[in-house]
């Protein structure tokens, strides 16, 4: 079975990586490819790295051109995707890289994004308990934030096991390519290198809604959370540094043993052997999550730390791979665990 | 009056920042450069910025090349100051940029360290309270370490202040130079360019003891430290990344107030205006310290944002800073609070 | 048809792309995977980004170790491949990574590597005049510098057609992966980043007698090739400018027509639109060679950019290539054109 | 004496370094700072690390707001600055950072940037010949573009003593802070990590008329150049690789001679020790050019390899080294040769 699939947004940096992935798909048949401003430009002149598709001509984002696929992927600004998918037909799979339908509280969005609540789709994040049950079948897709994404997976087992307090610290130092290609003075090549930065602190960030809804599912009670994004200079990549206090006397086997119990199933996180540490290097390009833990009984904490491409498992590889389980073809299809290093 | 110096491991990044900073300061005459295994090569082969310097040949690090100075700089691996320091008299300033006399407890320096304590100096970071009066005066320094650099002076007038519950949690993105000239894979360009990696986690960094010693003297109790060090692709800059349960109901002018109350006089903290978040890139080669804060009141926890260049006020810098008190030269002498961007 | 391919040299660079590359080939079987000084350690200490084969233990790099496989690459530093291709038997598919077998000169190899000459074999750019004559069923193959590669590509047609004079001029802008994972001082990240540094100018780089011996073939006659290296902060990429007088009164569209001429064809050199420049990222884990021309009538000069992947096209994703003609496997196997990007 | 000096421009990256150095010239008094959209906010938005300045008032950039210093900088877009300079009065020196009057001939400004020929102003490169009489005393100083500047400096010996033929190839590596703050994708970080891209090919950068113009002054004739700018991942430095043919039979020695007889006593051209080549990194923040030659047998040609800071001796150290001459400040004043590394 070969389906027909839209982008949505395919000059952008989403976009693009949903493109190199989906080149590879064995089950996919790209379709239209649309742009806003970019409209009527050839794909190589924003995407040269997609030499198959370089001459590909971007039409216009709009119902007319997505229609007649069956998967739409939405790789858009936040507040554009539901117009969109509500006049693409119930019988379309539509995949919203976007934060339009993340979360499930109105008044998050309200608060966080402003606007009209556009309700909240199923969750592309196959590895929380329950997910993959709703993602089986489904036509409406929530990919999730980029932060999010490594962040929940850090925390969410020893949330649900009752290790932790529910009151985690997350840091997360990311390359440059989250931000899209905004073309903000602070994110030009001259600021960018050789610095590191600290921005959206102290709850400011637009990800910490999804963040306390994610971990407050896995622990069953509300868990606060305190998130800080670090911009690094480097394209790709999220390492998170997520922490809390450990809710009992829980040594560094025993927090292994529960996380082990996670994701030893799971075909895209590996928990990395004793004493060694992620990187994001080693996931360039590839689907993996690296996570590893560490018990710090001085300070009476537990320490996850995780690695993955922003671009790849942190928005497009998770997009991929939930199409694929909405669609029932194997979970890992198109994707891989292999990394482009160094 | 004009002081005669030497700097042992002049070969290395500290010891380079070091005479890159006195070869502007008025009141410094250079004397001896030594090395280690670089002894008989010129300072222009391992430093090749520093041109004024270029052709003069290191000495082997002994007390007799570095005897006839008025200041010893001792940018060495831990372990090795003490024994040079017994040698040189003490009328000699000897400032220590290494690990070696700045834990008070010789259990702390058993565990992290390991080798017999060699004792305590007054310790180089003027802005903590009581340091300038222990500095003044003094013919034995030792210069704090980069992380806790930033990371005490981030936090220390919260503690002091009851702001905060006694648990912090600090995450310090820092550039390369840290790690030294070391020749290890891991801080090989191929490996560390597009790549963010945790090392030291969960309590086994060996800065922790320093954050926790400064810290709890702050707080005027012992304060618990979850320390994490990221490693980035940049050769310089620490940003760190504090935070801290709220202790009671503050909010941010009132947070603001008690940073401005310890900080507002110093030449070489700079609290940003409010909105404005620290960068790396302002403080390359500065000695200048910047700070920003937020209360983030869903998670009740005050954050703290400082960054420094990890070689200037990290290391070089707050070493020039402390000699300075130490022999009565005006504090900033040599020193800028200006730093080179792009 | 699957064959089972060793690599010796599997901890290091070019080994690391062999195998990245080799994961997704469909007629190859990984079989042994040897090195040196890290036998008896897994591979996953060394490539952390190939997850599929972390718990691989590397064997010695021995004749022993390598027998019983089809193909063997040798990712080896130069004068180590002559004597274990000796012991490997005739009908076993030798592919050569390193200099040893690529001059066809006593002379040069004895003043550019100095040691006894080991022969030259067939060499592994397929898109030269002949070469794939050359390499169909052969069971020796060397394989081209990373240099050479690019820079061989962005001359031979011109030099072929008659349209420059046989006196070229070559710079090339290298990422740090070339020089592998040499433990040396310049390599370090702190070194290499924000830092653009020549090294083995005027003719003192060991692919400058490479160079010639491709451009001479091409020429039909002796080319003096003036060639520089030079380091740029980036993992990996070549973009190589090269020049030479015009020979005759050729415009534009005439250079043109002799590239496309040359390249239409060609699977891996993408001669891109008019207007548009080369730029490494594009290649990053590609097999693509980006090229473009122009005539500076003012000089009177070609000029010809051209952009590669120094460890894909110009090292690993070449030797597959051939691999793939000495076996009459379709010459695309396991190789894109398709970019990791941004 | 100390002079009153406005910058216009003062919120880019040429006046940020200028002013950067301005702060440490002990004969300068900080006046007006000027600036177009960014008129009305203060210089810390847009530039952090200038602490001593954080908060002054940017003007607009007009005659009223620039009257009443004695040296006013224009570091404006070309075409701006004649306009602006006629109106300051001949008592005024005028530094113009742009482009607007560093070409004699009224055709080569026509060709390459169109308008109206501003005329000639003395040219500040003090170490070309005859440069510095022209700068004594003068009231109007045009400052070389970045890359003219050390490729100037690396052939006009040569080309002066007749050791070259008179057609020269010149390839260029430069940091991105060259092509100021403007906002384009391909400037963002995102574009720029990991990549290295060729522009302005062929004759096409404009800077080609400038560095024709001070050759064939070198040589008394004219000199063909073919000029290649790279864009490489390192906010500053340029690395410029410039060769020739061998006009006569020369060897290194002799070569080497004739640079020593140019430079030696030059304050800010440091020939470096036969074997080390230059590299950006030892020139940040420096007014340093790093020099190094090469005689390639084999090809017959001339290698020179030179590097600077784009924004220090390339921009904003050039402009401040001919205000010394012309106001006859020590010429050094203000100046380091000391670079920020690593």
């Amino acid at each position: 079975m070969t389906v027909k699939i839209a982008v949505a947004g395919a000059s952008g940096y989403a976009g693009g990586e949903l493109l190199r992935l989906l080149l590879t798909h064995p089950e996919v048949e790209i379709g239209a490819l649309t742009a806003a401003s970019s409209a009527g430009t050839t794909l190589g002149t924003h995407q040269p790295h997609l030499v198959p598709l370089a001459g590909r001509v971007l039409a216009e984002t709009t119902p007319e051109t997505l229609s007649g696929h069956d998967v739409v992927f939405l790789a858009l600004p936040h507040g554009h995707s539901a117009g969109i998918a509500a006049q693409l037909g119930p019988e379309v799979l539509v995949v919203d890289l976007g934060a339009d339908h993340r979360l499930a509280d109105p008044g998050d969005w309200a608060r966080w994004y402003s606007g009209e609540h556009a309700g909240q789709w199923p969750y592309g994040l196959p590895e929380l308990p329950g997910a993959r049950e709703k993602l089986a079948g489904t036509k409406r897709i929530a990919v999730p934030g980029c932060f999010p994404t490594g962040g929940s997976l850090a925390l969410a087992p020893a949330l649900a096991a009752g290790l932790v307090e529910p009151a985690v610290t997350v840091v997360s130092v990311t390359g440059t390519s989250g931000a899209g290609k905004s073309l903000k003075p602070n994110l030009l090549g001259s600021e960018v290198m050789g610095n590191a930065s600290a921005y959206g602190v102290a709850g400011a960030h637009r990800h910490t809604p999804e963040f306390a809804q994610n971990l407050s599912a896995a622990a069953g009670k509300r868990v606060a959370v305190s998130f800080t994004p670090v911009l690094a200079p480097m394209p790709r990549g999220i390492l998170t540094t997520a922490s809390a206090p450990l809710a009992a006397d829980v040594d560094e086997p025993a927090a292994r043993a529960v996380y082990e119990k996670a994701y030893d199933a799971e075909p895209f996180v590996q928990l990395l052997p004793p004493g060694t540490w992620p990187a994001t290097a080693a996931t360039v390009g590839s689907n993996n999550v690296q996570l590893q833990l560490g018990v710090d009984v001085d300070a009476g904490r537990l320490v996850v730390v995780a690695a993955i491409d922003n671009l790849t498992k942190g928005t497009a590889g998770g997009a991929v791979q939930s199409m694929n389980l909405a669609l029932g073809f194997p979970e890992a299809t198109g994707l891989s665990t292999v990394g482009v290093a160094p």
